[in-house]
């Protein structure tokens, strides 16, 4: 094997706690780290068994760095499927650099991002498709987003695309049996039925790539444009969205939100909610201008758009942004929500009056108050009905993967090139060469055919220590 | 014991990373955990040997939450002395939060900061400075401060501690024998014997108390201040001073320095750099002398304060910003270096006038080019020189802990109020009442003698995890 030099890195998230954890892997890594680490008991890193965890002293020139536990693994029952340490020590940042120095001294060069899974796709330990779902998993914020990661960790996908595979291999065989007998004037195959075939495996295929957009969704969360006029309650309405969530998320410390958006997690779907500022009505001030034209930007962007107005709006007022903001979207894909806010200090007479002047509309309209946390429960079942996310749990299998999407609409393109050279009685061997340019198409999902190109693309975006 | 319910923490640093550590400790832990933990070839988390580590799915009803390797201690021989789980995990953020949630929903409690080395004290693991010492290892920027930590990890100070509490005791014991015989007015002690003793263990008391200082500056950093006028070249000079280190920093992503001040280790100590911004010296602004007094106030805090200035500036005024920086100083505890920057553009006749003129100034000066990094190494040493920490390395015992620092200062108290009554011809009961306190306070340090109180105020400041 050519990827076996052996390489060091935190594994661990960056920066000072309780504990770290290095992983080296490669060659020669256990007799490399041998001298670094000094165990009790006349015990030596060589002698450990696979899977034991040993105390030990990690040693700076004669002086103990630290104390830390080390297991070893062997090939091929490692991550990497190559010869492993994993050494648990103190999280503070000197000692991990001080470690990476003493292990770099060694000859063990500092891991590129992704590279343990990299090693682990070419040491045939898992194959590209799952390989990227492992960072994947450990991106993943909500519940959904992580049973999407996990489900394409565990191979589902990789099956899936096996199967449609060997249905093209199979069909090949047909073509290519054609092929040979091509000068004896003999069609083994039908013609139409393969057409037949052949349009059926391009339908799967564009129905796979498809649910890309729902699976992006699900991966990267469900972009929300708030808009309408400032003080409409805007932020009262996040943080009551945000309260259930915190009480959870502040038990781990340091869990950042530091994005523009304010991201929530609302049964296990993740949205991510960007302020579209003020969207004033009418001015003529050019600063005011740009703002506008960028919260138009966001609502473009946005899944859903989500107006907010106060009871005390004008039901005319209501009906003239409800309509300045429908006419802007992509009814296919954008879904706007209107709510009508401060619902609670809303006069009897003048809810009726709303009440009905809205029900007309033919958008959902909801009136809530963020402040006494009324009827945000409807709200979130409005905002999960609009995302259009019914399909989840019920064992669909959703690409999540622009890569993915890609090559399975290169190959739906190949077959339909196929279905198109059958009807028009293209000859076998035209036929076949689009055949097997799905084929690779879709062997470049789960890494039976890839390039360097292809896996510095995908493990770039890696962390560094896995 | 008291302190054996079963508790959860993420070990390893917040946020997102390859992996993350969550550590289960407590009675029963294996058995509570046995069902989120499925193992392939029949193994069961119970029938895992102790220091075993192993793959396994971790459940979230029934569904796969993550695979991940588990490790199992058995009491006495684990972190807390208790029974143990290490469960390695993807570092996603929701999968640590999620697993949380799932142990604690097992009657499995959050650790509190600091609980698992708590235990690890309360169950005889190791005494309380070394306990304190956990804390430090980990919060250790620097090679010295690393070197400290870990000397008192290993029970280097517990060691000198306990000598001194026993030479305490021994001269209690003698104490006490006059007591008893004390009706029958027999003085088994020669008093002036027993003072003579006294006074050298209040010597050795104060010494160590003393090293507080040094000790505190290797561990905290040597805070120095830069002052002088704006477009002297400071941010080059800190850059300069950077630049080898940053090296090795940029190995670890995500190493902060979100600090106001400017953090560069030089040769393994850390200096802490802070800006005083402008030193001018004639203003009637007030805005801009309450910044000067601001930067008075970070003069007075630093062990060393760099004056800053041009090669071009006039000798007169470089004389007079020296003094005027020289007389607000502690000369005991604080030293002046001056600087003068920008030395490969000074004419040689410019030169030799400073030389020259400054020779007579009784501080250090020294000409450098930050831009073209002349010099700098003597500024290091010269720094290192004047933090006045030559005996590091030497093998001395320094005090890093101002909890020690005060127990000890107590004790030292307590002798010399011996040594008094020894002198005055105090009753022994008298005598041996103060020294009964020494002792006390001596074992406040390593732990014979402790309360909740002082528990409390050590583990808080303890990461989560740990």
């Amino acid at each position: 094997m050519l990827h076996e030099d052996p390489i060091c890195a935190v594994s661990t998230p960056p920066g000072r706690g309780a504990i770290a954890m290095i992983r080296v892997s490669g060659s020669g890594a256990v007799a490399l780290c041998e001298p670094l680490l000094r165990f009790p008991r006349r015990r030596r890193l060589s002698s450990l068994a696979p899977n034991e965890t040993r105390f030990a002293r990690f040693l700076d020139h004669g002086e103990v760095l630290d104390e830390v536990m080390v297991t070893v693994y062997h090939p091929p029952h490692s991550y990497t499927g190559e010869e492993m340490l994993e050494i648990t020590c103190h999280g503070s940042t000197y000692i991990q650099r001080r470690m990476l120095e003493l292990l770099t001294a060694r000859g063990i060069r500092p891991a590129r991002p992704g590279e343990f899974t990299e090693r682990a796709f070419l040491n045939g330990r898992m194959d590209l498709a799952r390989a990227e779902a492992v960072a994947d998993v450990i991106a993943a914020e909500s519940a959904a987003a992580h049973r999407l990661a996990m489900a394409q960790l565990s191979g589902r996908l990789s099956l899936r695309i096996r199967d449609l595979r060997t249905q093209l291999l199979h069909f090949a065989s047909l073509i290519e049996l054609e092929l040979d007998f091509g000068e004896e004037d003999v069609e083994f195959a039908d013609r139409d039925e393969l057409a037949r075939l052949a349009g059926d495996l391009s339908a799967t295929l564009h129905r796979l790539a498809d649910t890309f957009r729902e699976g992006k969704l699900l991966k990267d969360g469900i972009p929300v444009a708030i808009a309408g006029p400032p003080n409409t309650g805007k932020s009262t309405l996040l943080n009551a969205l945000l309260q259930e969530e915190r009480a959870i998320v502040s038990e781990i410390p340091g869990t950042t939100r530091d994005f523009i958006e304010d991201r929530v997690t609302l049964d296990g779907y993740l949205f991510r909610f960007v302020d579209t500022a003020g969207l004033r009505e009418h001015t003529s001030d050019t600063i005011e201008r740009i703002g506008i034209e960028r919260s138009y930007q966001k609502i473009r962007e946005a899944a859903i758009i989500l107006l907010l107005n106060e009871g005390n709006d004008d039901l005319e007022t209501i009906r003239t942004r409800t309509r300045e903001v429908a006419k802007m979207l992509d009814k296919e894909h954008q879904h706007l929500v209107v709510v009508i806010n401060k619902w609670d200090i809303v006069p009897a007479e003048k809810r009726q009056e709303l009440e009905k002047g809205l029900s007309r509309e033919d958008v959902p309209v909801l009136f809530i108050s963020a402040l006494k946390e009324e009827n945000l429960d409807r709200l979130k079942e409005t905002l999960k009905e609009q995302a259009g996310l019914q399909s989840l749990g019920e064992g669909d299998l959703l690409i999540t993967n622009l890569r993915h999407q890609q090559a399975l609409l290169q190959a739906a393109e190949d077959i339909d090139r196929v279905v198109a050279g059958l009807h028009v009685g293209l000859s076998s061997d035209l036929v076949a060469l689009d055949l097997r340019q799905a084929i690779h198409h879709l062997g470049e999902i789960t890494g039976e055919i890839t390039t360097d190109e292809i896996l510095g693309n995908i493990f770039k975006n890696f962390c560094i220590g896995k």
